[in-house]
């Protein structure tokens, strides 16, 4: 290659799309022009950051106008609930066969018309030696499928950043047409909580064994699950698998239901050969129809916001605030003082925040 | 009585003690002065607070010498633990037979010569009809026991500044000389989250059922629990709670465990026949034991003291930012557009923070 030919490929890879441009492509469907928005959102880049905001905006003025149009017509979107996307979150621990299992899922959820995008929240991919969806070629056949968009991990960050980010990537895959969107997360840090909060509907992948495949989940996250699938149901494995859906489906009895009366679903399911599959979806279905129908679905939509809403508006503020100069030498010495037991947590913090009483 | 004795016992009533009246009184054990010294901290007035601080600074540097001290000669305390006292913290809903239980427990832990403390988190009083505590009389033998100390439930306030008093009053009893105290709540709320920040031990009562009696438990509290209990393990019932232990025993085995290793213990007992009550005991030993051994105890106590630390902070952080004129007029008409799903969640919290920075 030339100077000139190399100064070329330089100059058109750094051209700057203007907004209008970033959301023609998106509303059309173009994925390349989606996959730039993304890379956009996840810039630190101020300018960046200004201009994303704005293709957002536009995005969600976009959905609504189109909920609202479909809504009018009385016109059946592609999918059966009457939203932009059915977001669903699938976990487990890395060795669930989690990414066989999205492939197999995904590839059921194309093959019914449906266009999928597939995201990965994963702040602490350092620590998990990188998410699995980093490598888009253990999903082959999806990575081809002109119905679905994988999209891997963002790169790492704060957990309330990398949030974000997942959050807002989903407004642009629902701008952009997509049915369903599966969120993948490890299962082993904190994310399933925020995964949870952003999501429709929760799945967690376990193996059938003797308890010790749960040594990397995080304890709590079982009962976030709408549905608790035993993979790798299949050849040997296949009578353990069913003692294990059968153990945790009485087991699931005996604890406390959701607040919205749908108790988890147990089953079993091998990504591998694909046994099972058809039911999950019919499960994620019969869960959709439940929930749309006793008005839960669109009630956990709004709550889900609004705690997103406080939950930036604390976030902002924390940063704001241990970003003050002096902050971060002064917490340090509270903070081993309140290691060693000398101060009380209360009286640290208000030693820190420089009044000496609270108000009330 | 004629109006000179009742303004002589108005007078008396009102008449403040002093810092070092109120440190005298706790040090030697004086339960009045004690509860007095509660009732400062419960109280919002700002002088009332400015002592309430300088007596808790002053029991933590108390408790912390005796800890010295006791080190130092390698004498052993009244308890089993290097430790000022052993705090539990036991919920369940109500109707679970929760005051009983504590009186029964209660009773065994004084038999054995030790001082106990019984508190009560309950923010929600008004929800749940008053805290079991709030009634002394519903344990009559405890409350005239000369080794055990009740006190009811705080009055209302933020689930923060209930937690707050609490842990304060933890200190203060420490300082008295008590060698165990419970921390009893409703186990229908946020509460237990806060307990659980605040013990070393955190025990579920549980009734036999179909597990109807979940109903009012919170998700998620079972996988807290450092012991499920299951009461009213007597007469009719006593075969039903032996089968409800098994069946929690064998779940417990399907949930992950904690970072340190414990698994639950399950078992059943009855308050009102003292069946299994010293057997209860034992599993708190056992946990003891296991976790100071393992360095889990006093890791756990500090972690427990750091996150205090920053959970204040926060909430100190919100609350100014909450009580700014104007926030909040502004922070309706927002939440009430991220519902309708016009504002982005995080957009939203940027446009009222109003990307300037704060003044504190």
């Amino acid at each position: 290659m030339n100077r000139e030919a190399v100064r070329n490929l330089k100059s058109r890879k750094s051209t700057p799309l203007s907004t209008e441009q970033y959301l023609e492509g998106i509303f059309s469907g173009n994925r390349t022009i989606l996959s730039k928005a993304i890379t956009l959102i996840e810039s630190a880049r101020h300018d960046h950051q200004i201009q994303a905001q704005e293709i957002i905006s536009e995005c969600l003025k976009h959905t609504n106008e189109e909920l609202e149009m479909r809504n009018k017509e009385k016109k059946n979107s592609s999918f059966l609930i009457p939203h932009s996307s059915l977001r669903i979150g699938i976990t487990g621990v890395p060795g669930v066969g989690k990414s066989t299992f999205i492939e197999a899922l995904g590839k059921h959820v194309t093959g019914l018309g449906y266009k999928l995008a597939v995201l990965a929240v994963d702040p602490s991919s350092t620590l998990t030696k990188g998410s699995i969806l980093g490598d888009k070629t253990r999903m082959e056949s999806l990575a081809v499928d002109p119905n679905a968009f994988i999209r891997p991990s963002a790169s790492s960050g704060s957990l309330g950043g990398v949030a974000r980010k997942t959050r807002e990537t989903i407004y642009l895959c629902e701008a952009a047409g997509f049915d369903v969107v599966f969120v993948e997360t490890v299962g082993v840090g904190q994310s399933e909580t925020v995964v949870k909060s952003m999501v429709d509907f929760f799945l967690l992948l376990l193996l059938a064994g003797a308890g010790d495949e749960l040594q990397g989940i995080k304890r709590g996250i079982i009962e976030m699950a709408d549905a608790l699938i035993i993979n790798k149901a299949d050849g040997d494995n296949l009578k353990r698998a069913q003692v294990a859906a059968s153990d945790y489906s009485r087991a699931i009895h005996l604890f406390p239901p959701s607040d919205t009366g749908w108790i988890p679903v147990v089953d079993t399911c091998s990504a591998k050969t694909q046994a099972g599959i058809e039911k999950i979806w019919e499960i994620v279905h019969a869960f959709l129809s439940t929930m749309v129908q006793h008005g839960h679905f669109q009630r956990n939509r709004i709550s889900q916001n609004r705690q997103l809403f406080h939950q930036a508006i604390e976030e902002q503020l924390k940063e704001r605030y241990y970003a003050h100069p002096g902050i971060q030498k002064h917490l340090q010495k509270l903070d081993k003082q309140v290691a060693d037991g000398i101060l009380n947590p209360y009286q640290a913090a208000s030693l820190l925040l420089g009044n000496q009483m609270p108000e009330d």
